[in-house]
């Protein structure tokens, strides 16, 4: 390698057959099928059950998965003991990060990393982590968690956690589009996390909760509620947005929400949530912020020739639903659960430790004198 | 890149100049230190101060690192709360990933990222790390913590927490050079994980919970316990070990303890970990394990062509010294702990987000088709 080390940049540090990105054409596929024949078509389970299991479910296959995640909807005993303490954390993602960390102290499989065991934790995961935000919002409101509701999907039910009131079925349509959309993305920094950790064998639960840390960085997942941020902080409504984001750029500093590593295009996810974000805002009747966020990207393209990504209009999406802003990244996590475990089956399933070189720039040949001549 | 990824091996993943490592001369640095020069001369307090700080100590700074150690010898309310917990995972490594996250809540530099909230935080967790572990022993021995004697160093006062007893003087002198041996080594699994995450713009509390993950896995840090799990399990002593050995080898197991990604030669750490086995195998009067080692030392070289590592002598010194076999790992992490903040540091000064590409294995051009179809 010539020059800086860039962040692996285009270096390939794995195979996957999980998801493929095409960044020149805009392209993300999960296990051979494109994300535009399927966003909007599949349900989140469905998903789950094509990125941890391989292929899209036969209704006995969907039938099966939805009673194993009904069944795991349930956090433990030491989970549920510790979510009064670490909800005096003022960030759900450090909360949450610690409570992911804990379920594995009642996991069936304990520190089993069998393919069985693999599969068994994968599945429950998905199901825990809507839960574990649930509770986590519930005991920093100093409410109880409603119920789950059986007749309700993953997005429904965590919809209804978070609001306590059944969501609308478009809303939950919705939501659990945005589920599929976040589910998987290749080597994105958190699945790296992953894999790099699972490649020790270490277990599932040490590899998710080293995914939790990563996706929480303003980098990667933390970038959805910085947009959200931005939004809510430009007074004037739509109008004032162009002036705003030019003496943002102008001043140098970094608009949340655009650009990507890996596309060169608009990123496909960003086409779905777009409409998604303005379908709700017609359905709430706020356009509001909708309207921001298309001035928004209108200026950043000419400015900077920079597309949104999937967390630009991800942030107006989950506020319309009714989601408080810092669980937007723990929405992200719920659905990125469901690559994340996957990714860890498959990095069991053909093991190489992970361990790259480095450059070293520091001084040579220093020789050790004793402290007091120092 | 031809051929299958094979772990980043030989790739360059980032720019560092806390240590540097020489696999065909078998030479280890740490800034600019040669580990020959240092270890056994300077306290692990020193290295501390040499990988965070990046200078050995004079006087007046050490006097004052070591009481920033003694003023950050407590882990907080939160971790307090859970130790009771957690305590009831059969597995140290699993309750300290989470105690490490919930120490987070009680930060006094909370989530922040600037550089002096990480320096605090990477000398906080130093000190914490061991308390962690005291804890969590004291808790599943259903006992008190020892109050830390304001008189011992990091080694010393691990050993007199964890024993109940104050230590010899040369027990202690023998931790703390094992501490210095084993607390940074380049991009290893749990360091490059703790950078992956930190690239991320996430906090140290992540990263760190991320490495701690990382270092559980039996073909990183895990493999000290396994080393010792050996030698317990080989019924005859010394003379039995060869037979042992070569059925394993035969049976086409792996040995722990053997080999390592970038050493071709001794691994450096192994030359001082064998004198400091011998040495307390002496002082104990109980020779046996290391004598037992000294066998599978030459009949692994003999059959397999494969030097010790880092964790093949270690496991026999902190067995000796009285600590139990599952904690063998969690000793690693106490030193690592002084390399993985360094780390993160280092990364925050001059970041850019790690994210690799991947070689897509799966299926192409697949077509939804409705559940009904399928």
């Amino acid at each position: 390698m010539s020059g800086k080390p860039r962040g692996l940049a285009d270096v390939v540090a794995a195979s996957t057959a999980i998801s493929d990105i095409d960044g020149e054409k805009g392209r993300l596929i999960y296990r051979g099928y494109d994300i535009h024949d399927i966003a909007g078509r599949i349900s989140f389970e469905e998903c789950v059950h094509l990125l941890q299991r391989g292929t899209l479910p036969t209704r006995a296959e969907l039938d099966a998965l939805t009673a194993e995640l009904a069944a795991d909807r349930t956090i433990g005993e030491t989970a549920e003991s510790l979510v009064k303490y670490v909800s005096r954390s003022g960030t759900p993602m450090e909360a949450l990060r610690t409570l992911i960390s804990a379920l594995a102290v009642d996991d069936p499989d304990g520190s089993e990393t069998s393919p069985d065991a693999n599969r068994c934790k994968a599945t429950r995961l998905v199901a825990q982590m809507p839960m574990l935000v649930a509770h986590y919002e519930a005991a920093r409101q100093g409410s109880a968690v409603p119920p789950p509701a059986p007749d309700l999907g993953i997005a429904g039910n965590f919809l209804y956690q978070i609001t306590g009131e059944r969501p609308a079925e478009r809303a939950t349509q919705i939501m659990d589009e945005c589920l599929v959309l976040h589910a998987d993305h290749t080597m994105n920094a958190s699945t790296f996390t992953a894999r790099v950790i699972a490649a020790t064998l270490s277990d599932m639960h040490s590899a998710i909760t080293g995914a939790m840390g990563a996706l929480r960085g303003p980098l990667h997942g933390g970038a959805n509620e910085a947009v959200m941020h931005t939004l809510l902080e430009i007074d004037g409504g739509p109008d004032a947005v162009e002036t705003f984001v030019r003496a943002e750029l102008d001043a140098g500093r970094k608009l949340m929400g655009f650009g990507h590593r890996v596309y060169t295009t608009e990123d496909p996810r960003a086409t779905h949530l777009r409409k998604l974000s303005e379908e709700l805002a017609e359905l709430a009747g706020e356009p509001r912020f909708y309207e921001m966020s298309r001035r928004m990207e209108a200026v950043v393209l000419d400015a900077k020739g920079l597309y949104p990504n999937v967390d630009f209009f991800a942030a107006t999406v989950y506020h319309t639903l009714g989601i408080p802003v810092d669980l937007f990244t723990p929405v992200f996590a719920i659905s990125r659960m469901s690559g994340w475990t996957a990714h860890v089956i498959e990095q069991h399933e053909d093991n190489r430790l992970i361990r790259p070189d480095s450059d070293y720039t520091g001084p040579h040949d220093l020789q050790w004198v004793p402290i007091s001549a120092r």
